[in-house]
């Protein structure tokens, strides 16, 4: 994965997962590689399920779409309804913990982790999931380093939030690793 | 234009042109259209240029990335030397007055508005450069209705800052009906 990665975000509308793709992107650069960072708004927009990706590559990105993510993150039920099944079959499937599976379905490696209720109960506020996430991702795929990503968190969050968004990613990190 | 319409957004980092593009396409899906949302980050982003980009269409979008822009903004120096050769010769160059093109060249159609200044001086924060560029955008293009912009606006910007939104995007259309 680590040469060119695909990644798909999906959840909710308003869990800033526009935001989690940007960050993991600015991270990518500090760190070297480059990234793009895409979002789609179509009808498939509509109906609940909202989507961000981006790609990170050591190298040229010939084309922008993600087209079999090789890690594909979902929020809520009805993003991974729509979304699971599109991890590719060597990929990593980061769902929450509340989401269950349709399991007639082979999803490659599936990390199943309580990312939202650890940004209510241990971080204190439900809106920083989507920076729990980005800590998971980070620790589970290595694609970008704890440094640049905790940068490229504090650059983007609101003034204030800082030590929230640190706790938030250290989470993440956590979770991650109660898995590996 | 109005079929499949692909824009460039670029000036400094810290113009809030992520934004602006992610404002363009989420108003562009309030009028039934769609919309693509994307941000390179790459070499050419290291340098004082940064872009970000909208492909707004109302069919299927086959390759999401933007090849020949019809309208380019340029907020800088730097960035307008480094993208506004890239409008396409019936597209439009929407630029900030403090710029100075290479004369030598044909651009397609030329818009060089005050943008900054406006922000500062008329609205009261050079931060709302942004949306006064949209306004100019949407006021020139027609590409999103001005309701689902002023929508898109106030969805995005942080509480407390309407006014001075819907301020700078109003002043964006007088901008451009000066020149139009």
């Amino acid at each position: 994965m680590n040469n060119h990665a695909e990644i798909r975000l999906s959840g909710s509308g308003g869990q800033g997962l526009l935001l989690a793709g940007v960050i993991l992107a600015e991270a990518a650069i500090m760190d070297d590689k480059i990234a793009i960072q895409t979002q789609s708004y179509g009808p498939e927009a509509r109906g609940g399920a909202s989507k961000a990706e981006v790609i990170i590559a050591n190298d040229v990105i010939d084309f922008p779409k993600v087209t079999s993510p090789d890690l594909v993150l979902a929020l809520t039920q009805v993003a991974s309804d729509k979304y699971s099944k599109s991890v590719n079959d060597k990929g990593i499937l980061v769902i929450d913990d509340e989401v269950v599976l349709d399991d007639k379905y082979e999803y490659g490696k599936i990390v199943k982790v309580p990312i939202i209720n650890t940004a209510v109960e241990k971080v204190g506020k439900s809106i920083v999931a989507n920076i729990v996430a980005i800590g998971v991702i980070v620790e589970l795929t290595k694609l970008v380093s704890r440094e640049s990503v905790e940068k490229a968190v504090l650059a983007r969050v609101p003034k204030g939030t800082e030590d929230l968004n640190k706790k938030a990613l250290a989470e993440g990190y956590l979770l991650a690793q109660s898995v590996i």
